[in-house]
């Protein structure tokens, strides 16, 4: 006998998590092709060597690698932007650009599970690769509101900026060599303050107090998205990638109010120095009115190439990752999430033993209106049949006893609200019963 | 600079073969909550002595195994059945019975690719675990039936079973522990024919002549099921285990006449051998009328118990699996997939360099009606903007140059049957434009 048990750090998911959960991927990818994103997928291994040094050290630490049957060092991927830029240096003469696409699938990382981080999880990345349009950045912005709308959420605020702002602030000051510590040091003002982070930049940056003060200036630029971009000219002066910079984050602002997206959702947060490293123009975090402290919840932005460790061509893209885990633990916490452990919303009860064909008939009916029916297989006690219902979440029962169906009814029960009403049903036509169903579950 | 390449036997997924697997995919999800079936996910690493031994040494042999970080033995899954086994010795008290689940992912085997096999495919499992009514034999049937309908084939036959009528059989012969031997003579029939069948039953079973031919009597029996059923007792005599066989035959025949099941699509084949090691009651396989030659595309049965290596419970069951790449192989020879490389039908070309916002908000009332959108993010030429649409495989693209726009017109190009018509749009109210971009859908 082998005792039945999960590697440390990965997940069985039972129905009544793993309803909700497909159909947020379902959700997003619906949200998705309606922008014209395609789908693609990927091998979960890889050559080793097409995994390794493209992410961080860390990130090749926790590889789960292996020698394979063939004796080629493989490894299993650990996000989707390595297989991406791998499958766009492979084929993107093939598929043309801008090209459009949406992957969701599992990654892996040995990680240390102590911090509630688990070692498999899925992805959902979406990215548009080849174009350098601002009309590109916007529809990135417009898919990440979508998706929150779509996935259920109200009060959540996109936070915006453009690391060009940054960059054109550091070419006006000649410190764009020293950008990695100071952001770096900028990255901890929310913790440690403006003086100490002052101090910091100059030690560890070797900037002058004049200097660190004039990049501390840009944390002060508050206000509405319109106010701020007024504010910078004067904070980053009129460089080329600063005017460049503030021009972008207008459109941006502009596209998004022309498909109306609501002001109060989005925040131009200029002093945003995490992601800068990777991240070459607008950047996106969202986060969660309600549980601001589980961080950002959809984040991405633009970079400048994608494919240059696999091709010499340079392909620009902008894109964004849902954190599908972390929003689904933040919605089962505001109780998004409902409680079914069965995907159909209707049971039948296996109550007279000779009419299993009137029922098997019955479910058939009602699957072809489009209704999930669960038939109980054994014809046992009603009560029983009916705690069982219960525990799995049904919100209807259909209750026919062998009087009942050669009377030509059936009792329509209401699990929730404890009701029920008799229906006509003559054993062929389900029409009254589909519209006694569809009233109940709201969906008439 | 490193070659772009997948592994040997892996395969990218490029948009126009990912959109119809995914809508396949989500056919299937939707088949299987219409008949109550919830999703489950287990991860793709498992502890290695749970995947090994399970299945065959061949799939043994072929297991992706290394050892982890941790210094544990680790396997990557190579089908669905095992990780259910574990899955329901460990939670099935908690779960409760029936439990039915269905699980799509992906499964890993190092297989020689020479076959055209590849070492990572999806499978797409369903099962109802914990009853030994025929009811869940018969909704077995009728969801491998509804997702044949569902992914768009009329013609297949569903081949059925029931391995107690070759065990009634071996019984009335006082041949029931020559079973394997016999078996696998008897899967040769149609390749060597009856007398050599005969024989090798004889030399390799250990069986009399007389005892062969009456093994051999069973293939001979043929018609309709009704008919299939009533020679069966003179072949098979009237012990328990065949008479129950062949009731639990009568019963799921005329369950599936009470769904409404075509009988032209139901073959009682009682000579299928194939599979018989595995399953004790029930068995299906379902063979596409135009392309019979690929095998079965969806297969399954009832088994005894799932559990035993992990439990001492025992927990019958009865599933199937779809072939899921080996149907979308077919579908691509008959001609049943769609040539499209994008998910959205409509192409809005960026025409008038001024208008990018008028243009993002055309998308956005569209996209709110639920129509697909992609808006080219450059504003490139207009003959190269229809080369693109046409190249992706975009079913219609609206053209509204700076003029039209402001006299309140748009123009709906039909990309396949190349006609055009000019719509109203006045910037703020895409009714018209939804009709007629509805109407040349056939959506209207």
């Amino acid at each position: 006998m082998i005792t039945p048990r999960t590697l440390k750090g990965f997940r069985d998911y039972l129905p009544q998590v793993m309803i909700p959960r497909e159909q947020a991927m379902q959700t997003a990818r619906t949200v998705f092709r309606r922008y014209g994103f395609a789908p693609i997928d990927t091998p979960a291994l890889e050559y080793l060597e097409i995994l390794t040094g493209k992410g961080s050290d860390e990130t090749d630490r926790q590889l789960y690698r292996f020698t394979d049957h063939g004796g080629r060092e493989v490894g299993l991927r650990f996000d989707l932007t390595v297989p991406l830029a791998r499958f766009a240096a492979q084929y993107i003469n093939q598929l043309g650009t801008p090209f459009k696409r949406y992957h969701l699938a599992p990654v892996w990382r040995g990680e240390n599970t102590q911090a509630g981080r688990y070692r498999e999880f899925v992805q959902c990345d979406f990215d548009c690769i080849g174009s350098e349009s601002v009309v590109a950045d916007i529809e990135t912005l417009l898919i990440i509101n979508d998706l929150m709308e779509s996935l259920g959420f109200d009060g959540f605020k996109i936070h915006i900026n453009n690391r060009q702002i940054l960059t054109g602030l550091l070419e006006s000051l000649g410190l764009v060599e020293q950008s990695v510590p100071i952001l770096r040091s900028l990255d901890k003002l929310a913790k440690i303050g403006p003086e100490k982070t002052a101090a910091e930049m100059e030690s560890a940056a070797g900037v002058t107090a004049d200097q660190a003060l004039k990049v501390l200036k840009l944390t002060e630029c508050t206000g509405t998205p319109a106010e701020i971009l007024e504010q910078l000219p004067a904070v980053i002066g009129d460089g080329p990638t600063a005017t460049a910079g503030i021009l972008r984050l207008q459109q941006i602002f502009e596209g998004a109010d022309a498909a109306g997206v609501p002001a109060s959702r989005l925040q131009l947060d200029v002093s945003i120095a995490r992601g800068l490293d990777y991240y070459t123009g607008v950047i996106f975090e969202t986060f969660l009115d309600d549980l601001p402290k589980i961080g950002s919840v959809c984040s991405g932005g633009r970079y400048d190439n994608l494919v240059s460790t696999y091709s010499k061509q340079s392909l620009p893209g902008v894109g964004a990752s849902l954190g599908l885990d972390r929003l689904l633990a933040a919605m089962e916490q505001l109780n998004l999430l409902p409680e079914v452990k069965t995907p159909a919303p209707v049971f039948i009860p296996y109550f007279d033993k000779d009419s299993s064909s009137a029922y098997i008939k019955m479910a058939t009916l009602l699957r072809a209106s489009g209704i999930g029916v669960e038939f109980y297989p054994e014809s046992r006690k009603l009560g029983a049949q009916l705690k069982y219902a219960d525990s799995k979440g049904f919100r209807i029962a259909l209750i026919a006893g062998g009087n009942e169906l050669s009377s030509g009814v059936c009792q329509v029960k209401d699990l929730q609200n404890k009701t029920a009403e008799e229906v006509e049903y003559n054993g062929e036509d389900a029409t009254a019963l589909v519209a006694a169903i569809q009233t109940v579950l709201g969906t008439a």
